[in-house]
């Protein structure tokens, strides 16, 4: 199991988000509070869709080692300045410490994370592999759920319909876990963008997901907190998706309810029921 | 492509091996000769079976960085006695440098490490892993041509026949190679080994296989090189099977024939004919 | 801050000791209950005697990620066997997560391993360095406090008269400390040994050290425990010195009393009072 | 031994100059055609001065493995632009391979790397540390010539007339080296910089200094060769300073002059004669 965040705003350094609330994600790293596990430690990534490169494709920076003690995170969080970005802090549940098993991963312009798992992964993972798409089979790189998950979504379509694609996915990995005998296969929040929008994913076939965040509408936020500058700072449109409360700010974070997803967009965001779809 | 060496014989420090000789495999991790690359610094690994163990499986340390300046593997060299071992440096043909593609791959008491490629591998992967034996496939952790190669000849029977194992999964690298128009699909020196016997294979579908040696039997040797302190100490049947020689001693280094391979057990070295089956 | 052990009896595979009782010293990596961190992921080591090297130099293994997710370490655990030998698990309390700064330190036959800290070491740091002795200075690596403890300790003769050696050290840091006006210079638990005998030290400045163990008499555990096979393989003057208790067995740890020191011999343990000296 | 580049001029995708010349950096950590040796892959690392970062300070990103294979030096490059970066890649003439041992080396504003050596440095190292600052030595974390040169030149001055203070500390080690008998104690080529100004030198105390080259002035460049798009695209200011030149075109590398240094600053490049002097 993981901890994960995104944004979606006002360009800013990384480092305002990733270190310097006061249980920032690096906090987090070492003392998750809702994590099924305290530390997150088995390796971590960022990536960052950059105005001031020459093409659409995000950044992506990964590493193996905890997160709480690299020094090139830190440096590039206190340089690299971004209007859309992820994080994740990795808790293997079994597969290799990695850098092409840690998250996110990225196709194109599409980046990827997750939270949770696939119950009996090592035995459906095969069945899993044959449904992805030959030609993207290609790229897959990891032994992860979760980069399974990816590109079982991008075989059904995620690059023209996001979110029926995550429902077809899900529908398609519970059919394949059911069919072995899984009671309960999928558990995942999930966070996807393409470099203008984000949508965050929450459900588990148990109906018992992992936590998930979005933060209060920062008009909202500048009436309960006039005393806050950086509220004045950063647009109005300004999302933060987080798998837990990066401090304890009140009124500043609200639950993505269960089975749902949300989608951010400059001016437009919306929260949906999320069901999954037969493949 | 890389370079490889296996020892079997008398119990011996690792060091004697990997780090003494004049041309050493760390030495050649630098400064290969005969490699197709001068530098072979994506990784490395050893494997070794450790008598003082409680059960038959081999020990393997395995990491990412090059060999040359690696200290844990001049520590465990130099602190290590084994009567068989593999030692393995490695120069990415494009997958991932990481642990779980480093030489050599194990399974159960089995050891495998490759120098060479499958062409084309990106694109004929997927049809490969199809026939990889489902029970199998769980274990697959990296994304290398050598391990795929691997896993093929345990599930055509490498436990029990290792030589017909080999020599069908050739067959059906290169039959599935030939299916997707690849003129040459198969390229290899292979070393395999169960904790008492050896295996070396030299094999490529175009007939120009990378360099293989054996050396020279301890008797001859010792004939030749009377001065030699060393092979006073090491017993009749001590082998070393090299991608590269490790040095100039003449009469000592013996080339395997192209489309051959070689069995070193205690009292009875052989060598044969390799020719690819059918799967 | 950091956990470690500290081995001495039968030679045994690591792995009986690192990694199978119920609160090893890998499960402590994740869990520590009496450490300052919760967490000790921040690097790792062993060293071991190896009675089949062809010297009396110890082995020494030690990488920079968590020793919960290191293969290598695993690995080695499983396959090599020590009448002695030392495990420690590493938070940084600020100094670079880097090899040369994970313990054990080595020197010659002797190992060194450390727990504490010395308070603002980085304001007396230099101070400190130019008392070592200048031709062991030139074996300094790394740039914690624990490595400029072993080298103090060496200039003021650990290889003659370790404890002797200890207490200079530490009446020497804590007379620099208070030329600083440092209340509390020093806190620390040591292990010492030299392939035959095994020292652990339990010292703070303000009388408040970290926590230490030692086993009890094997022969007493075998009385108490009778069903406990493990004991009857043994030998009587098998023992171990841990930052904490391994597991819940009653009667089978000793604290070690503040200010004293312990050494472990074939047939001859003792535990003494632990002062300062006048360097 | 090491390679380095520098690069002063309009805002660039580090790519453009790390990765995409005929004989790139990267080419060279593998290839060099120059250096003392043909492979530098003991480490590498970039630093570059961020204009959309809250502060002056540059970023460094450093890490242990070659530069070859390195993905997150390669994600780096493709997305972040800068005025003014260093990039280096490293082979070790003997202290350990470790971040805090890799270039550039950054204190405030200023950022420093080296190529070639001070000889005997193990045997002198102490004397030139007592040398340094005692407020500096502080900072200091690895344990290369390198680095204890930069923290001379500090100590000397660096911040207020660089070229003085690099020419003292060039003085002083030739002096501490003489005293422990020494022939030619310094081989280097430095650069410098502090956001605004690039200094790049070359000395040795043999007078047969490491390999240096600068770019021809821009203007010169397009008349040479007119179908060179990127000329046009960069400021007329624009200047690499290069351990060996990125590739064969005619007219376009100087080689810096023995004992001499170079000043890079807007509309104002600068040669001048180097000298060490007393410290």
């Amino acid at each position: 199991m993981c901890r994960w965040l995104a944004y979606s705003g006002t360009p800013i350094l990384l480092d305002t988000i990733l270190y310097k609330p006061e249980h920032s994600l690096i906090d987090q790293s070492l003392h998750s509070r809702m994590g099924v596990e305290t530390t997150n430690g088995d390796g971590f990534g960022i990536g960052w869709y950059a105005p001031e490169s020459d093409d659409q494709v995000p950044a992506v920076f990964r590493d193996v080692g905890p997160a709480w003690s690299n020094r090139n995170l830190r440096e590039i969080a206190r340089h690299v300045r971004s209007p859309l970005f992820f994080a994740h802090i990795r808790a293997t549940t079994g597969t290799a410490v990695q850098q092409t098993n840690c998250h996110p991963f990225r196709h194109g312009r599409w980046l990827w994370m997750h939270n949770g798992a696939i119950a009996d992964f090592r035995r459906i993972r095969r069945d899993l592999a044959l449904a992805v798409d030959p030609e993207l089979f290609l790229d897959m790189e990891g032994s992860t759920d979760s980069e399974m998950m990816f590109y079982l979504a991008l075989t059904f379509g995620l690059e023209k319909d996001p979110a029926a694609a995550v429902e077809r996915m899900a529908g398609f990995v519970e059919q394949v876990g059911h069919d072995h005998d899984v009671e309960f296969p999928l558990q995942m929040t999930v966070s996807v963008a393409d470099g203008e929008r984000l949508w965050g994913f929450r459900y588990s076939s148990q109906g018992q997901s992992r936590s998930l965040f979005y933060s209060t509408a920062v008009e909202t936020l500048r009436q309960l907190h006039p005393d806050l500058a950086f509220l004045r700072e950063v647009s109005d449109d300004t999302r933060l998706v987080v798998s837990e409360p990066l401090g304890d700010l009140p009124g500043a974070w609200n639950e993505v309810p269960e089975s749902s997803y949300g989608v951010v967009e400059p001016g437009n965001d919306q929260l949906h029921q999320f069901t999954p779809q037969a493949a």
